[in-house]
């Protein structure tokens, strides 16, 4: 059977079973958004990201030097998913030989400010060639802020779920990329293209968050909304009740789905490479929005409750009707490819992406 | 210019223009074979290597799981040059998605026998499609052995110089592999093949001779030893006296090269992803050669002496004729390509392969 036909989450599924229980020096291995490892009584996460030419980048979409920053973004985005500052990044590049000094040299710019940005430190890896395409392996360690880590599972019943920013902006932004590159400059559809091109991690929020409030479960929004919110619903044991009206959706990407007759929902509910966190805190805590509004300029909207488990998650729409939000995402090895060379999207039968 | 014709030294030293110097939570960053980090007072290594399909292995010649294996063994053996236990791995692999989920299991089953045997844990990871060929990317975070990190600087004029194991094997390993793989399972030659398939890195080893001996700089002999010796020399500030008849090489080298009228100097003065230690001591410690003897069966060569910068580095030949030894290695990205599909051999000008 191939990785194609298979699905992510069931090669992870293999994957856990083969490397089997870890050492009691390891306090959560595979299966979050980074592991979390004892160092001597240190509490430290460490977490991977891969991304490959043509399926997560193209150079005729996004330059070399925002590829680096925005493989920089998504792996310390796992670092703040776990309640974390980034502090120490190391990038394994294979590019092809017959590749110019200049275009690595970009790429490099890009991942240093992004760890400048994120106030961690490049402090090595590997430069091999490859007979063909690129690759970035960036792998991040970051320390809590508080002290403890967030997990995806601690969700209870009655807790509140919010999310930072809004959603829908990147996966608007590429495909106006791919659709209609020429309408980027517009300044209307502007921020969408941006959020695609050079996406933040939320760092700062998870600062916030994780030192000043009694957040309870943590994820970061990579894989698109239904899809990171089964992944805290798994882990913590719990449903989840959501109104459709009070998920924030990126005006841009409202925009471009209107002139292009594409289903906002798509975008917002399932749009992946958002970097928003989605987290779920004891009830009566609505402060945490004025206070990261406050140091950051970020939103944070709250967007539904924790229910029981036998409730799955539904999604009350404007008229107040509920249906099962469907698990669909992205992932990268699909049942159904769609966009040859840009991400597959796999509808959702519980093999939805994930990284691991 | 081309990563091809710039060379991977250089490329390094670009890369860490950019990179600038790290914070002080970095104790050590771009350039020895781990970086050294600071997490609140507990100092850890941690390493990247990346090992591209066609460049670094193919399918043709090695088995999936011993890919995994060896993959496991090179990234952990840089934990071990810096006097470090290998604690936790992460794996980035980037597969092509019609690839058989058995392959991937086949090379997870590598990296976990790898693990086990290593006593790390594997921690997650990343598992993305590519568009061609297969990367892995292994990231280990080691915890020091002794109170002390071991890095490549640190050598004085005097220290003795000393190699784990013997040389030569897994280049003529490969040669064979390449040019008569008919005769791979001759007795006679099998233990060189053996280093190739399955090359050991020297946790243990590292784990005696930081703990019990005055061990001032330490390397592993990845990418040939006249290279390896060099890295030492500069970050050490020291040059070295190597006597030709005193570096062990591996009797089915010996053979191998023999047999097919190949120069032995080259496996074994040049011959890359030996994993061996190369390290320098105070002088008159004759003593830890018993103590790793006994306590792993693993021979210990003391091949040379470090002395003044000025002298260079010079090889003894079994007349005592010394000439430099010139550093000639293995290069990802070499100016003078060999051995198309397989590691590129590039003559040495300063520009020989590394590791940053």
């Amino acid at each position: 059977m191939s990785l194609d036909e298979i699905g992510e989450r069931a090669i992870i599924r293999r994957i856990r079973e083969i490397v089997g229980e870890p050492s009691e020096r390891t306090l959560l291995g595979i299966g979050d958004d980074a592991a979390v490892i004892d160092a001597g009584g240190r509490l430290l996460v460490l977490t991977t990201d891969a991304f490959t030419e043509w399926v997560h980048f193209r150079f005729d979409l996004i330059s070399p030097d925002q590829v680096g920053e925005k493989a920089l973004a998504a792996t310390v985005s796992d670092c703040a998913a776990m309640g974390c500052a980034p502090r120490w990044v190391t990038v394994a590049l294979s590019a092809p030989s017959e590749l110019s000094i200049e275009r690595v040299e970009e790429i490099y710019h890009g991942l240093a400010r992004g760890a400048k940005k994120y106030g961690c430190d490049l402090v090595g890896g590997d430069t091999v060639s490859s007979m063909s395409d690129m690759t970035l392996a960036l792998t991040a360690v970051g320390e809590p802020f508080g002290g403890r880590v967030l997990a995806r599972s601690g969700a209870e019943v009655g807790d509140d779920v919010y999310v930072t920013g809004a959603l829908g902006g990147p996966m608007a932004g590429l495909f106006l990329l791919q659709n209609a590159p020429e309408l980027t400059l517009r300044e209307e559809f502007h921020d969408s293209v941006r959020r695609y091109l050079a996406p933040e991690a939320r760092v700062e929020a998870a600062r916030i968050l994780a030192t000043r409030f009694p957040v309870t479960s943590l994820i970061d929004v990579s894989d698109g909304l239904s899809v990171d919110i089964h992944h805290l619903a798994r882990a913590s044991g719990v449903g989840f009740l959501l109104e459709r009206a009070l998920i924030p959706a990126e005006p841009s990407a409202l925009r471009i789905a209107e002139a292009f007759d594409e289903s906002i929902d798509l975008l917002v509910l399932h749009g992946g490479e958002e970097f928003e966190l989605l987290f779920t805190v004891s009830p009566g805590e609505e402060d945490l929005v004025e206070a990261v509004r406050a140091e950051t300029g970020l939103s944070v909207t709250r967007i539904g409750t924790a229910v029981d488990r036998e409730d799955g998650i539904v999604l009350l729409d404007e008229c107040g009707e509920g249906e099962p939000l469907e698990e669909i995402g992205y992932e990268h090895f699909g049942k159904r490819a769609g966009r040859a060379g840009e991400e597959n999207r796999a509808s959702g039968d519980g093999e939805a992406g994930t990284r691991h």
